[in-house]
């Protein structure tokens, strides 16, 4: 029997019967329902379908050891905060997640509580405190913050080696025992995605801006709990409204406060004045919040 | 308003509202809706989510000027043949068109009518022959062939070069006044599509063979008319009922005959015995079949 527009799906959908892991049966025939849905909505001409497989192509052939493009793409298409959103249905106490973002490609170096993790000092001085809890409110000691934000120009160190040191903007923490943390950065500022490959023509060929609204990046783990990946959003900054990435919720948003008191500049060892904003962190335990 | 699942669909396809070109608006949103309609119905884990970005990834990274490998994902998932489909709706008593292939990769040798595209001589002989014309029956003096096919092993020039001579198995053939053509080559073998990338992990994850049906690759194109970008197909040849890439149509399959006649064998200057294939192509005049 030929493969017609009738024939079509059901015949590719059924060359993957045979897959023996159900799980992947499911989502190829998922994901051949929706794709051939899609064809068949908006009827491609064939320079159409040559320019999506060039789009494609150029997206994973811009991707390297520290640019990841099609992570990109799936931000900005709002899939991994979809992906993000349907693997946290739950309501909880437990700090909200968001997206990953492609920068998080090395690791970040070890720290001590309060050093900072601006190796350049450009920008203007900025502390973040907060403390690690589970949702009974026990404080995680020893807790691990893995933190990483773009310089006071927008650009991670992966984005530019020879010009930035190597781990500028990051860095690994542990919690102290009341679980604890503290240290010192530049306050973030909004920045583009990267605009110099596929994804940022796609931005500019529909008239999107290509903008974040500032925020650092963490990923928070502790024993016996759900680690956390989100971010800290600085109140009041441009873009909150229309991240790029759609990545904003209200409950990451914290004011980055101006301190102009010498005595807490002096106790977290910068000049004034300085911003601070406190971030405390609330992690779900692994076995469902009983088990806290 | 924080994106949730709720919210995500339309923020996104909102997003692109602004899209001056129609046509791309148009396409970018029902790209949002469906590949939104996907997520929701597998919920992927974060996981795959990550395996996903690697395949496509790895998929993009796969190509170079020789190897498309998007475009053989698009024929294993059967997007190519529903493009194909969705443009070509008209029934008609032109040539039937099937898929391109990923690898229609470099400009054919000039050849003259008779030559032989076979550069090494292995494999059975064969003879090619027919007529281009119009649907009303007038022959196309002139008309263009581009044809090519993989070796009596399975692989095209492109795939080795250094082992194949460059050209092995393509030609591009002038029809004469009456609109005929003829060339010698070897009788093609079913061959599997490359299986050293994630499409071809993909078919092995899910007990899907890679095998395609014995065939010849022909363009066809002349003043006035579409072209048409198809097969011609063995008879009899394995494969037929379940080509990897859906592209079998029964209107392109041929009998290669068998020919034991040294007199018909010296008419083609070749070595009885061989085989024979008449494929005549019609072609759509470029204005629909009044215009003809």
């Amino acid at each position: 029997m030929d493969f017609t527009e009738e024939t079509a799906t059901p015949a590719v959908a059924g060359s993957f019967e045979g897959t023996a892991d159900p799980r992947l049966r499911e989502v190829l025939g998922s994901l051949v329902r929706h794709l051939h849905g899609f064809v068949r909505e908006v009827e491609p001409t064939f320079e159409e379908w040559e320019r999506a497989i060039r789009f494609l192509t150029e997206t994973g052939q811009r991707c390297d050891d520290t640019r990841q493009e099609f992570i990109l793409l799936s931000d900005v298409l709002g899939v991994t905060m979809l992906v993000d959103a349907v693997n946290h249905r739950t309501a909880s106490a437990a700090t909200d997640s968001t997206v990953l973002g492609p920068f998080h490609v090395v690791a970040s170096p070890r720290r001590e509580l309060g050093d900072t993790i601006d190796l350049v000092g450009a920008g203007e001085p900025c502390v973040v405190s907060g403390r690690v809890s589970s949702m009974d409110g026990t404080p995680l000691a020893g807790a691990l913050l893995d933190v990483w934000q773009a310089d006071d120009h927008g650009f991670y160190d992966v984005q530019q080696p020879g010009t930035q040191p190597e781990g500028n903007g990051r860095g690994l923490f542990t919690c102290d025992h009341e679980g604890r943390f503290w240290f010192r950065t530049v306050t973030p500022s909004p920045y583009p995605i990267p605009t110099d490959g596929p994804v940022g023509r796609l931005l500019a060929a529909t008239g999107r801006h290509p903008y974040r609204p500032a925020h650092i990046h963490l990923i928070v783990a502790a024993d016996g709990h759900l680690p956390v990946t989100t971010h800290v959003f600085v109140a009041g900054s441009p873009y909150l409204d229309s991240d790029a990435v759609f990545a904003v919720k209200q409950s990451l948003v914290r004011d980055f406060a101006r301190v102009d008191d010498p005595d807490k500049a002096a106790a977290y060892g910068v000049e004034p004045p300085f911003r601070h904003a406190e971030f405390d962190v609330v992690l779900q335990p692994a076995h469902g919040p009983e088990a806290g």
